[in-house]
């Protein structure tokens, strides 16, 4: 095993003293699924198989267009970012790759990988940024990037991307993931189709650049931070894109970039059913795209999108593969903790929709039984899985409660020692 | 006990069939709450003592502006309607009154009173209808009726609602449930001011015919059958109507009756905090008033608006007394299957926030421990709580899964045959 | 001319009165167009040509799932629609299409075409009807129809959709639209997958049955009748069965099917970039699918939608030829009137649009001047063009105040006389 | 007349090249206003009389929490701050008073009324800032600030606001503003009841040290930057609040900060009718907290708020005086331009409003003719009052075309000189 963030005696000790409890939820949990015909350990083999990536910047504390208010302890640049990640992973041992933005997380790519493997990590999609001007840039992005009205500010965009690709490969990266903030903020600014051509326009010579293995993701968004419009608005837009790239582009489908009450895994099913389908930045939101810890608002909703992931490896959808990420901002947590819990969150809705009775949901849904079909659903969702998701952690060497386990190893407080305070307050952007 | 539609025989066997399942699953989830500090008895017991009403409309099947699909045995009468609820309260022991319609469930009262009786029922709060025209009625209510611009108009709804609480009196009800369509499709239609003038006129004079130990209802909702503006359109015009109505005049909330992503659970505080809340309108929805089966989309929110109720409980909120009533509209199940599961479900909520740490979540919301009190209330939620239920139903001489029960007895193939089909299917109001 | 249902000297007299004021604002609105480099005569004519289908069922007063209030005079059978139908169009001359419903409207082709022919009148798209029961039918539509679990089931609805393709090639009509109820209210309750390929697999026996020179228009919405999920639910959806069809096949947009806050211009944009807009239900709402008189709630949208019709003919984009129709549920007005007005809106909206210097606006837009090109859309959004409008119909034989026009002929109370009143009130649908 | 920052004589040379249209627009705007029974020239002075404050933090440009992109001279500090507020209302005549924002415009109090003094403007609302922690703050804001469990925090959130009063004091205003961004991310975070309670007691603190002449404007805002609660999350919050604390304080409505379809314009009539309608935040939005320029998504929804006012005024309802402010984000505009035409946005929906015919109105109100109501607001909104703007503007000595005029004294190119760029990019919040 990797070196650890976190001395693994501690952990030890703290499982040490929730095991007993543990085997025996565990073991009444097995008896209650041995009577619904499911076998316990095999859910929880699929669950210790099961990973979702963390983004790089998830493990700083986020912030609002209104203020960040710093915690201690805050990464200070890639590397701390790693060591962060390696956290989350050792007690969860369900993160054990690594998406990283650029150019926030630049660095020797050399050392990149040294510093992951060394923790036993890998990294996962390559973020690219044109919706923000950084230092040093010749075309600013404020009136769009893939998608402006001026060549050369698209083609400095496209360079980006292709320099992320190239980061990508150097890491063992084996995909980008495109969003972008284009779009207007009044009826008139833009004009849709247009500017729908050029970001198509953009994106192909990406795509072209392409590594034959690796495949390419775009985000699509309702708004924010454009107010009016947006070039990718949905997932019918995004849907025309992946078919327009070719056989490598798939659709990423972030939970809070819809309209109100849109029904979003009836979208992951349609992108399945067409072959599109590439994966999700997982969070949660009550109004926008609030990037709240996914799970906290309507866990339901996490699991009924599951379900039809369950359901497409069930039936075996050809090529089916999509890609698990977290995408959230902490305003008021210890992004360690938030995202060990998320992780967690996303693991647990996996293990319900494996507990769906799907031979009793066909007939019902054949049979147009909408109550015992709904029913059907709850049943699994009630499951209490959580023993199943902790032995599965016990057994891999992480923590039966890892926020416990965390708060106990004094993390936060040795990396607030060793990392001053950088960044400030922000300033006034209302 | 009162007479059983139910074969009380039939009801034994099923129990039978299941008891010794429920029995280890009750005990292994006693001995988990055992751990956390909870007894599982003291749970079941006051899931026991838990009741929520059933509307006499929601036996029927319900329709949209499109079409009505009926099923077969719709209930003819009250009578009917009686009986089906009598099935609903013998198999889940939670639904022990019944709230009425005027004029659709108009009768002898001697006769409703005895009908209930003979069941064990009794009739929760009495609901008016000024939304339709009715046969020999001299006013139409196109325009409205307790803020129409007419007077006659306004007088025949105040005298409609008089006559509500004639019928109330009779048949032992305690509360009158006031629910309009009064609005407006264009803007200019209505002049905002006016027409709430006129409607605060109206209930005050039912408001002065109230019984000393009544309580009156309104309801808001944001949006139909008016599709521009409604006389009371939220929480915040519905309380500003119970203060300038008096003590006795409370509101009442509808899951279904908000704008989208509203903060539900918030506005029940409120009016606890304000001292009027009067009770709910339980059902689920995912776009506008849906009237699905309660927390079938979003039992998270259920679980909220109970923890919401569990907490003033604790804090012994004076005069705090929330009337529980489900409100749904069954368009493709049976609605006794529905109204069943339905009222286990909001059962299911309330078991569900009692067992909430509420001394761990103070400690977590003084320390600002944003995670560890979602956690708190998580723990909670993802607690299994289906054999405190079943249990709290056995012993009450209920069943243990009151769905199969339902099913084995037969009860809607021999109303169907009891029952002609009367009713024709909806037409062409698109 | 054909005959006419309104009195043609009533009209004529009706318009003189307002002649010389109309006179006097057409020629100071010529003379402001004229220094903005716009001729009003030629404006005037596009709008004079301009043209938007009345649905047959749009004469009858509608109605909500809690009442309908029948208005006097309403139209019994589908000849009585088409006298209705006839005012509208004899008083704005921008309605001389009808678009019928089956079964609603079945009747005799040859009568149909005589009757419509009378009045000067013809066919527009077809529309079927899937989402009620109608008598003598074999399969209910209460589980779906066209994507129904049940073969025969879809085949009655394939059936159903040949025959009103056959009624139409019998009276002229070149179009089918296809809106369906089908979808669930519960979450289980349907497979999205499996729904969805039986919806496509019907869609196809359909389509192989339309003949050459006509359009297969289908129509998406996001939720009501359903509450969950629908089939056809968003334009996503939409565009993939339009493109699984063919080349004959088109979405429709009806401006109340969308989620919440949607930018329902920027779909149109989409649709007509990638050759699928096949035209518009046009309607206003505020809410959901409230299908209330277009233009009434937010008439800037409606001219938004407009700017990219109108950009879309000055691009000359290939089979751009989109379809108009209104699509409303009249519950409080006269529906003739609300008609009259609504075609007028519309027409108003394309006349605006007309006004937008878009050679300016392009401009604005290639320099990213968000506020000109903003300011560019709202100088043609408030030009007054009334004038324009009104010049239009009186140089067409219409009227110059249809309101005042048809409240003057008294055709409402004649009708009223001479059709007694049917249909009850609606019942108990809640 | 005070000092201008643009030429005066640039202005009259760009209004001279206008004024021969404008006049014969102006005439027959008039002729046709006067066969309508309406004055134009009262209609004039009215609108001249009309004044909306501006923000100082709206001339610099805005950001999102993605980032934030400035143009060019972006002013420095207050006193920058003031010039460029001189300028807007230089050319529109319509904003002849700023509202300060503390911390960010602390200055010496004599230096800001001489400076506004010398170019003729005056000082609004003062707003006091508790959603960011400022340096040298001794507790931080994270968690809350006038609802914060901590009592020294809520002591220093009070202190702040008293600071904010003691300064308006001495530079004339005569009301605070009281905007918070407390709420929580997480169900269970914050306990709703007792959050609200210290919100209460905090503000009465505040309340009694508020001057005599004063008022006090609290905002409810739905949600952002809290995600999951806001303590004043609505109307009906905001009602409970100034009821709570006395006769001075007053609710502030914000046109973006409403769950999406709510009825803002009836909230703004509720208001009214019980006396605590404050004011208003004008700006315009699609999807949230968009900020945008008034009037640029839907100017329908603006002049029906408008509407409502000019109604009250006409009633005389006693104390009836709401304060106008513009807030708004200004991300890809001049923010200069952007508030000259929103604050003639403003200035058009009250001129629009103040030619309903509400004689008519009353009467098709009275007689439920909801399409002629309808129709009576229409005709008052479709009217183009450009002229009237234009003329009003003109005889103040402002611009006939404000954004012609300043972008032909190159005011912002001057400032760009004097102005050194400052602030970097914003940086990762995500």
């Amino acid at each position: 095993m990797s070196e650890q963030p976190i001395d693994t005696d501690l952990v030890a000790r703290e499982n040490a003293a929730r095991q007993s409890a543990l085997e025996r939820d565990y073991e009444a949990l097995g008896e209650q699924l041995d009577r619904r015909g499911i076998p316990i350990d095999a859910i929880r083999d699929k669950v210790a198989a099961f990973a979702v990536a963390i983004p790089s910047w998830g493990v700083g504390t986020g912030g609002t267009r209104f203020a960040r208010f710093p915690g201690p302890g805050e990464p200070r640049d890639i590397f701390d970012k790693i060591e962060d990640c390696a956290v989350i992973h050792q007690l969860t041992r369900a993160t054990p790759t690594i998406s990283l933005h650029i150019p926030w997380d630049r660095a020797e790519p050399a050392l990149l990988k040294e510093a992951a493997a060394r923790r036993g990590l890998a990294f996962d999609a390559m973020n690219s940024n044109t919706f923000q001007d950084h230092p040093g840039q010749h075309h600013s992005y404020k009136f769009g990037s893939l998608s402006h009205t001026d060549a050369a500010t698209r083609a400095q965009a496209v360079e980006h991307n292709l320099e992320c690709i190239e980061i990508g490969r150097a890491i063992g990266s084996k995909a980008l993931t495109v969003w972008i903030g284009d779009g207007s903020n009044f009826p008139g600014q833009s004009d849709f189709a247009r500017a729908f051509e050029r970001y198509l326009d953009s994106m192909k010579q990406i795509y072209a650049a392409l590594p034959e293995d690796w495949r390419l993701f775009t985000e699509h968004k309702i708004y924010e931070p454009a107010f009016y419009s947006t070039v990718v608005q949905d997932w019918g837009t995004n849907y025309l894109i992946a078919r327009e790239l070719g056989e490598k582009a798939f659709c990423l489908v972030d939970l809070g970039h819809h309209a109100p009450n849109v029904n979003i895994e009836m979208i992951v099913s349609r992108l399945i059913q067409f072959g599109k389908l590439g994966g999700f930045h997982f969070n949660d939101s009550k109004y926008g795209d609030d990037d709240l810890d996914a799970g906290v608002i309507d866990p339901y909703r996490l699991f009924l999108i599951f379900n039809e992931l369950v359901a497409a490896e069930r039936r075996a959808v050809p090529g089916f593969a999509p890609a698990h990420m977290l995408d959230q901002s902490h305003n008021v947590t210890d992004p360690i903790e938030s995202l060990m819990l998320s992780a967690v969150e996303v693991t647990r809705a996996y293990a319900q929709a494996l507990l769906v009775d799907r031979t009793a949901l066909d007939a019902f849904q054949e049979e147009n039984d909408a109550l015992m079909a709904s029913e059907t659903l709850k049943t699994a969702f009630r499951t209490d899985v959580g023993p199943v998701l902790a032995m599965a952690r016990l057994r891999s060497g992480g923590a039966v409660d890892p926020v416990a386990a965390y708060r106990a190893s004094g993390y936060r407080r040795k990396v607030a020692d060793e990392r001053p305070a950088a960044r400030g307050t922000g300033g006034g952007i209302v």
